[in-house]
This record gives C-alpha cells, sequence and structure tokens, in this order.
C-alpha cells in the first residue's frame, strides 16, 4: 500500500468485526516497530501483546470496558522502561566489537556517554551535580542539558517508543487492518496485571481488528495548520 | 512508494549533499505529521521550520556542529507545549458545535473532561488532590490516574508529538529524502534561538537532505526481538 495512503486512510477506529486477525499480520507490524529510529539506538521499549482470554478481560476491564478493547480481536500493549539500559548497552557494545572494524566513536558513546546520561541514583544526585555543572558551563558554550529527574527520563523513553508506536499502527493499516491507541485506562491495574515494575510506563494500550461499519465515530478534525507550523 | 519499503529504507542519515530539497516535499511531509493520531486530539505540537539562515547558524551550533544539522538543507524543531490547549480546545468545540448533529458525548467531553485533564495551577494542587481521589477510589474500581507534575504532563505532549515526529521523517523517506532525528542540542539555547517558554519542551530536532554516500554511518543493530516482544 502507498505510504501516503496508509497515512491518509489511518483512522482511530473504535469498534471491530468479529473477523480474526491473521497473527502474521501482527507480526510484520511488530517488525516494522522495532525499525523506528530511537534515542541513542537503546531501544527502551516493550511489546506485550495480549494471548491469554484472562489477562484480555482483564486488560478490558482496566481500559473502562471501551468498545476500542472489548472488541478488538488483538490487544497489544506498549511499554518504555528505564531499566533495561544496561542490558540494551551490553548487547550494542557485543555487536560494535564484533564488527570488522569497530569505530572507536561508537565503542566510545557506549562505553563511557551512555553511562553518563542513563545512570541514576534513587536521590538523583548525579542528575543534579551535572545540572548545576552544564547550567555553569551552559553560560558561555552549548552543551547538552542532563534530565532532572525520572519523570523527564521517563520522557525521554516514552518519546522513542511512540515513534515506535506509530510504526505499529501504520503497518497494521497497510495490511488493511484498523487500531485506536488508548491512553485511556487504570495504569496502575495494567502494569499490575501485566507484572511491570516502577521503572515501567505504559506508553499506550492498541486495539487491533477489521473495522466495524460503525468503528469510526466521526470526521476528522485539525487544527488549522498555519497555527502550528511556523516559518522562523 | 510501498509502506514496508518506507519503513526499511529509513535510516538515520548524517550527511547530506548539497542538493536543494523541494519546499512541497517538506510541506507534504508536514501534512503526513499533522494526520498522526494524537491524545484526546489535542494536538499540543508545533513544528518550526527553518528558513532565516541566521538562526539556522545558530542551531546548528545549539546541535554542537554536528553534520546532521550543518549539512540539512532544511531543519525542522518540533515542539510539544502545555499552554495550547485551551486555544485547541475552543477550536475543537467550535468544530463540534458546527457539526449537523453534534454527539453530546463529544461536547461533555471537550467541555468538562479536558479541562479537568489539562488545567494545571502552579502548585499542581489540582494534581494531588485528583491523586489521592483515584487512589483511593481506584482501590475498588479502574480509574484514570492523574498525572502529578509537570514532566508527566510533558511525557503526555512529547509522547503524541513523537508520533506526528515519525509520520513526517517516514513521509520525508517517501518522498526520496533523507533525515536524521537529533537530541544532540543544547535545549536551552533552541529554545532561546526559537522565542520558546517554559511551557515547550524541545521533542527534537530534524535534519533533512538528501543524502550522502557518506551519509550512514553503519549497519542497523536491533535487541533481539524475542526480548522485547512479550506474549502474555
Amino acid at each position: 500500500m502507498d505510504f501516503f495512503e496508509v497515512v491518509r486512510s489511518r483512522r482511530s477506529v473504535r469498534k471491530f468485526t468479529t473477523q480474526m486477525v491473521e497473527p502474521e499480520k501482527i507480526e510484520r507490524a511488530l517488525d516494522a516497530a522495532l525499525l523506528a529510529p530511537n534515542s541513542s539506538n537503546m531501544q527502551p521499549w516493550e511489546f506485550y501483546w495480549i494471548q491469554s482470554q484472562d489477562k484480555k478481560k482483564q486488560l478490558v476491564k482496566a481500559c473502562f470496558g471501551q468498545n476500542a478493547a472489548s472488541t478488538a480481536q488483538e490487544l497489544i500493549f506498549v511499554v518504555s522502561r528505564l531499566d533495561t539500559w544496561r542490558r540494551n548497552r551490553k548487547l550494542i557494545l557485543d555487536w560494535v566489537n564484533g564488527l570488522s572494524h569497530p569505530p572507536k566513536i561508537l565503542r566510545d558513546y557506549y562505553q563511557t556517554l551512555i553511562p553518563l546520561a542513563y545512570f541514576r541514583d534513587p536521590f538523583f544526585i548525579k542528575d543534579v551535580i551535572f545540572y548545576v555543572a552544564t547550567t555553569i558551563v551552559g553560560l558561555f558554550r552549548p552543551v547538552p542539558r542532563s534530565h532532572l529527574g525520572k519523570a523527564r527520563h521517563f520522557e525521554v523513553a516514552t518519546k522513542t517508543t511512540a515513534l515506535a508506536c506509530e510504526n505499529l499502527m501504520l503497518a497494521l493499516v497497510a495490511q488493511g487492518l484498523a487500531c485506536c491507541p488508548m491512553e485511556g485506562f487504570d495504569e496502575v491495574r495494567v502494569k499490575k496485571i501485566l507484572k511491570l515494575n516502577r521503572h515501567c510506563h505504559v506508553v499506550m494500550g492498541i486495539g487491533i481488528g477489521y473495522p466495524a461499519p460503525n468503528g469510526l465515530y466521526g470526521s476528522q478534525f485539525r487544527i488549522p495548520r498555519d497555527l502550528v507550523i511556523k516559518r522562523v
């Protein structure tokens, strides 16, 4: 399917038919998700594809029973997490070191810079030190700014995970499926059902299926272009 | 261009040729960005397309002179903001009320629920009250959880804006262009150059151009699929 046709035809469909979704279409969409660009290639994402009927029932309840979840043939919850960076960094370093000519700059980046950026102590002492240091140095020259607090770290991980979510959703549409991203859920309950720890945020739930005739709730409204696109 | 071909061929290209980029390709990519799904359709995004050579020079400096910025023929900074919700809500309500049969549920949503979710007082008193209330009610039944603090509000706005960023980047690739998303910049300086207030976060800078032969710095590494895709 043509790319722009996919983008144009993607709408949040909130009711699905009872037609089964081919698992290989979900697999293909997940593969597309994993190809998204992301912060320092650290891939802080996880995709929970719900297979258990019992879990699905609980999750639909945690989504307040909304149609986009209850009529969904497949349900995926996408998660951003702050506690996989050590594992991912090691996997990346192993890959870098296995290259025929490992670029020094790449090795240094993951060896030294990534821990500096991703390490968090419980009291954010590192963040505060970096914040003060970069604020002072920043008076004189451009510096990367430190993220103060866990929520700011999550903003980066969630942002990057959202890029993958968009690939996933478009890839579903490209295969004739429909989907609805959901943020309307009880995050505490969803995390409990999926056994997620406090280093995880649920980025979104995605209800997936073939669109029901009454699945689209209205036309599409966009803020006038000139209000959001600025030429400077 | 076929959708999956676009996703597969998108890579972060960090050096561009001197070939001019057709402005209509950028416009088309921006249009694709605006069609992204987003939180409650509140569209908290802004796209700064840099036209002034002087501003471009300053921004390249704020990006530490990296090639992805300095060789870019076009440069877009994407911003998420917390202070446009009142305006956007009004525009949406005007649109809803102009429909031939305005759905009551939609009107109620933007009339009542959106202010409850988006209003922030300087001391986050509303957030705290909601947090306590939803934590207590949440013991008994699923509830939407309150976002505690400005950074959590930004996480939502930035997440939604990232969905638009992915549309934008893929739409560039679909038209034969290349791009590189950048988070490596001095956010304080970028905000100053773009005259952004404290209710704005710079989600990413995007360097755009035709790919230079040496624009790709290496092969693509992905964390093994089974570590990030969970069947539960």
